[in-house]
């Protein structure tokens, strides 16, 4: 087996793969272009998962995934593949063989993964568009970290057919792109759902958890762009609850903990059953970080998943008859700017970023929500996404409410239409 | 690559593997043993996927699936791998390599499939439940055929985690028992739902043209048991509607065949996404009939795909906001008794057997329902179920309906606990 050699220090590419594929016919998305993560089937190329012995032990496609054909069928035009975490398996975008795509808006600083080149290449404006995969915030935290926009969509409904899979309670296809009216009208494409009209908000629900996850440095910025959402949104007509989640979940726990380690153990036992056995048995060369990770998810109890099933369930049902389906949850996506290249260590049990960010990005896996990060604050000069959530299967009015606030400009940092 | 022999005409062997996997722990299942469709993982043991190629190019699994962690959790017994159609992608039961699995109360005719091992083990009484994985019907039409009780649950609520992908926005795990009380304790445990109190049915909805798909000689036996079921559930206060999908979808095609052609457009496209790569670089002996089905899937056409998908979702809507949470949808399981053994030739294109099974069993597929085969009626001698399918998450209240009717006894057949 050949043994792979780490990316240099400076490889900061978005692709690790540059085509052209034509749409099948004209649509909704003609005149726009894209790109997929590597995670995602291309027929005929083969899909390397961000990691050389995955992709030097599998074969190419054999026909492209899903939601891949939706998005030509649609009209818009495949620029390439963009570099993953491998397997999907982190939040950084700091990938062992291919390097880290670079943060356009905070050079210095990581992009987030997994789905890193995806997020930096729309930032950087390399395509109109980009798809990535959204597990435990995969899309969520890079869209924050490079300032723009990014949909997790509501589990189940955008076909993962094609794709591979990571955690499938979890897993879903989300997209990135540099206005809200984009990431709209491709999402309309992908979960085939009627345009809303609605865009009148009940309810903005801040979560105090949440809130106390971000750095204090941030809240400002954020707090200030809830303010400016809530005047455009409501006029003044709609309820701002900040509400502990102990009230939605009738729960004990400070600080999402309980979420944070529901999410983390069923995570962790679905990838170990979906993907196991490759690791078991071509026991493949893996970035020591990934190795780790790998580790944890080996060492789960498995005795112990059924209560972490339940308590997943009984939340995933408190938070949905919570929500009516014209509130909306206002958290910050991540709890904190893009962390510098490097400053996040290989184990992820230590340090805590990977606590904050997953407790914040659990509520809308563990309830199968849709989330919007919208980039529409920053900090020290770099992006951090404040975001959206809505009752699951409310995805139309959750892009409605987001176009509507792109096209007030309630911005206080330039990531809007170029 | 070792040629593979067809299986012998006689064989019809529930198992491919006995096995005594104990419990974890002490459960609400303690007492009670089953068995999981080799499509299922169980750690250390290799899923064969019911084809000899696929058992030989994989390693045994790294873990068990997620959903056979929860039985054992629950106190339940393993006790071996079942027979499945290749890949899990038919509804018969004949498996070129590994014979077709006894269906006890119809022998002579096929128990269904693809989950025909699970289903007929049970029916024997071999053990107390079963796993099957459903995603046109394999754990319906196979509960139907043996006269047992079989759940598909709603979309996206069981970890398929360990689960061999065919096409993911329709699979699900399934769970065939002897009792609605077997049923619903098993699917307490994986769904993780409360037990619902309610059991108050708003309406029952006979969706015409399902009814116009049964044979006419099982018209009178399952007329019969849904006005059993009506007097049981209703007392008479409960609206029964008698209503043309035409009213509910807006369409305007006859005899569900939009709903079907839009289920095997998509299914094939999602399983050649899943399966294409396998079929394409490892060029695996395949069953003639398999074969012939992974053809149509390879030649599904991707650009109408899109199509397709903007027709699923709006009949998904159309559905699901047409029921209400205690609206119960009742149609035959299987337009007919079990076929004879041998009786449905090699292309599915050909005959009416799978378009009449399938556009039955789109319907659940397509809104994404929950749905329960019971057996309550018999035709000749064979039994034959009827359905009932509940609002999307409306899991609990379906099974606590089912429960309720098994007590009632509103049986034609005799399939109740033993």
């Amino acid at each position: 087996m050949t043994k792979h050699t780490p990316a240099a220090s400076q490889k900061t590419d978005a692709f690790v793969e540059r085509l052209e594929l034509p749409p099948f016919q004209q649509g909704s998305l003609t005149g726009l272009d894209f790109a997929v993560k590597d995670l995602i089937d291309i027929g005929g190329h083969t899909t390397g998962c961000g990691n050389p012995d995955w992709r030097d032990s599998h074969g190419p496609a054999a026909a492209n995934a899903v939601c891949v054909d939706q998005l030509l069928s649609a009209g818009a035009t495949l620029k390439g593949k963009t570099v993953t975490d491998e397997l999907a398996f982190s939040l950084l975008g700091e990938n062992y063989f291919y390097g880290t795509p670079l943060n356009a808006k905070a050079p210095g600083r990581i992009p987030g993964g997994s789905s890193s080149g995806s997020a930096s290449a729309v930032a950087q404006g390399l395509v109109d568009f980009a798809l990535g995969t959204d597990t435990g915030g995969s899309v969520r935290v890079p869209a924050s970290n490079c300032g723009i926009w990014g949909l997790r969509p509501s589990h189940g409904f955008i076909s993962v057919a094609g794709v591979n899979p990571l955690a499938p309670t979890f897993d879903t296809v989300g997209v990135f792109a540099r206005s809200a009216d984009v990431l709209a009208q491709v999402a309309a494409v992908m979960l085939a759902c009627e345009a809303s009209s609605a865009s009148e908000v009940d309810r903005l629900v801040l979560i105090d958890e949440a809130w106390q996850l971000v750095d204090r440095s941030a809240l400002p910025a954020l707090r200030a762009v809830v303010e400016s959402c809530a005047d455009q949104l409501c006029g003044g007509r709609a309820e701002i609850v900040e509400i502990s989640m102990r009230e939605i979940d009738g729960a004990n726990a400070e600080q999402l903990e309980n979420w944070l380690l529901t999410y983390n153990t069923i995570q962790r036992a679905e990838i170990w059953s979906c993907l196991g056995l490759w690791v078991e048995t071509y026991r493949p060369q893996l970035g020591p970080a990934i190795a780790m990770s790998f580790q944890l998810a080996r060492d789960v109890k498995r005795d112990v998943v059924i209560k972490f099933i339940e308590q997943r369930e009984a939340y995933c049902r408190s938070l949905n008859s919570f929500l009516s389906p014209r509130d909306l949850i206002v958290i910050p996506t991540a709890p904190c700017i893009a962390p510098l290249k490097g400053s996040i260590g290989n184990n992820r049990e230590q340090g805590d970023y990977f606590p904050r960010a997953l407790s914040l990005t659990s509520i809308a896996g563990i309830a199968r929500l849709p989330q919007i990060s919208m980039p529409l604050a920053e900090v020290d000069g770099c992006p951090i996404g404040l975001s959206l959530l809505a009752a699951r299967g409310q995805d139309a009015f959750l892009l409605t409410v987001a176009r509507q606030l792109d096209k007030a400009r309630v911005v206080t940092y330039g990531a809007t239409t170029p």
